[in-house]
């Protein structure tokens, strides 16, 4: 059995701040999902800040969680979340879990962000969660790899345009992910203008450029860009991961109320915009996702001017006192975006890649 | 340091469904506070299913997490509210945290909800947390006991109007509670009707009597009745005394922007209207959760319809599965309720008690 309008997420809970299961509950709450919320990890703060108190809980605890549920009949869930899972073992537990839903709930959409690392710090988890995403990628329907992570996935780096298609149809084809959303690219100039795409905002800022792909009899490929911003904050990848999975509907009804007035209110506003669902979902995240990212920008510049503190200063420059005192500036002002994260200005739409 | 608009809560968390921080977050959260969480425990669903997966966090993991956040200076909330804590040894963890907050901020406002059974059930957890909700009464600024806990905490049977206000007296003189609100009270017909209250609403319903007081150079005590609707629901209490906290305002710039809006709207409806500022958030609270009971009460009557249960039926008499599906029927409909959160219509006012 399953129940329309629940969501389960599977991540970290801190008690201040906003990371892992903090960044994604309220947002899909507000967008009208019942929210189940399992933790892997208590932690006072998230672990950025140098210092914290709490524990990662083990697979054992997990899994008795899980099978509290099971046991009541309570996976009835038809989407989930997952992100950061503290280790191999408990990915493991994780995975069984998706196993069981997916097995009683064919038509479950699952999101998985295969958290292990970015293009700069390389790998910051244990290695050995690798082959156990992607055992877990027949799983999902939606991924939300960053570069980094799409490689290690499909085991090829990405650095033209031939080798993003290539790694897109290994996903696809090879590990069966109905919709790939790489959420950051960096490509030679010349192969992101072959996209369609560019490595600067028309106004000059620097562009992030997401790249998102569907497997439907060949590779509907599409891309969308913004303005670069999330660079200094955590648990945007989190933020993120949740408004695409609350956002998602191949049908306005698969969306609780709250969550269907900003679709229906956003025809395209171009021939080339892509209309997929997966991309229409990606293009609400993104635009909620900006006004957080400027309200928390704006809220820490003018914070830090008070304190007499540089919120920018590289966190390698900082002693552990200055540290803690730079990430609590650089915490995400999620609760007071509530209206912006239910009802986006969308400005950046999303494009079929040219070829 | 101190930071307007940040609120703490220690509580309970269940995988799926609302009761304890599971029932306080959103609600806080959709009212603007920035909510902290320490979670006291990790259960796949609430104990009254009968059956659950997960654990009790002991004493070692909270302190350490509330160490976390000292360490990190971190301890900044100026709003906290605590209820149910699973053991003794966890609930003095929790006194020494309110004590250090106390300490550091003396206008911290600390709502005390203290969890220790009701008149139908007697006891339900180790009574060795009487002594230390009692030493905790001193650090509190609003307490939320029912009839059966305020009897606990006094030392003293309330079975008229003279004991009720010997109860009182004794909470705020001797304990030193600025604020008490006794959730739900039994007395005698002609003691309500001294009171100003009665046994049933104007249309023939069931009543509930709320008796609040506050130490003002003597007591200041009103109440406020409403049509009983929590009696099959857990997490009700839990999602009142966030309310309560979330609402209480001596001036409106100590509340987020999201919770002026009702204050503001609400002038006294008469002159036997109890104005203060305690009355007024209770009055808000018991609206949103009046428009939650309503909501929940109606689908869970639907819901039992078509999966053929009868939602009513007395937990004893129901075998391990039905007992399961009963409870899964009677979980709070807090999420679909965000805008009667927000701005409940007020249908029930509080009044000053007669004498």
């Amino acid at each position: 059995m399953c129940e329309a309008g629940r969501l389960l997420t599977i991540q970290s809970h801190v008690a201040t701040g906003y990371v892992g299961n903090r960044s994604a509950t309220f947002p899909a709450q507000l967008l009208g999902w019942d929210v189940d919320a399992v933790n892997t990890v208590q932690f006072s703060n998230h672990t950025g800040y140098g210092r914290w108190g709490g524990l990662r809980f083990d697979e054992h605890h997990l899994t008795d969680v899980f099978d509290g549920l099971a046991r009541n009949g309570l996976l009835t869930q038809n989407r989930v979340v997952t992100g950061y899972t503290p280790s191999p073992e408990a990915l493991s537990a994780v995975e069984r879990l998706i196993a069981r839903l997916r097995a009683t709930n064919p038509a479950l959409v699952y999101l998985l962000d295969p958290v292990m690392g970015d293009m700069d710090r390389g790998m910051y988890v244990n290695p050995n969660v690798l082959p156990i995403y992607r055992r877990m990628l027949h799983l999902s329907t939606i991924i939300c790899p960053n570069q980094f992570e799409a490689q290690l996935l499909a085991g090829q780096e990405i650095t033209s345009l031939a080798s993003l298609r290539a790694v897109q149809e290994k996903l696809h084809v090879e590990y069966r992910v109905p919709h790939v959303v790489i959420t950051s690219l960096a490509l030679p100039p010349d192969d992101l203008a072959r996209l369609g795409a560019s490595a600067t905002m028309p106004d000059g800022q620097e562009a992030m450029v997401l790249v998102g792909s569907t497997w439907d009899h060949g590779l509907q490929s599409w891309f969308l860009q913004f303005p670069c911003l999330g660079e200094y904050f955590s648990g945007v990848g989190d933020l993120f991961a949740a408004l695409v999975l609350a956002r998602f509907a191949t049908h306005l009804d698969d969306l609780p109320e709250p969550a269907r007035a900003a679709h229906a209110l956003e025809p395209a506003a171009s021939a080339d915009e892509c209309t997929l669902p997966i991309a229409r979902a990606v293009m609400l995240a993104v635009a909620a996702l900006q006004h957080v990212l400027v309200r928390t920008r704006a809220t820490m510049v003018e914070q830090g001017a008070r304190l007499q503190l540089d919120p920018f200063r590289p966190v390698t420059q900082l002693d552990a006192d200055e540290r803690v005192r730079v990430m609590r500036l650089r915490e995400l002002r999620i609760v007071q975006s509530a209206s912006e994260i239910l009802r986006p200005r969308v400005l950046y739409r999303p494009q079929w890649a040219r070829s």
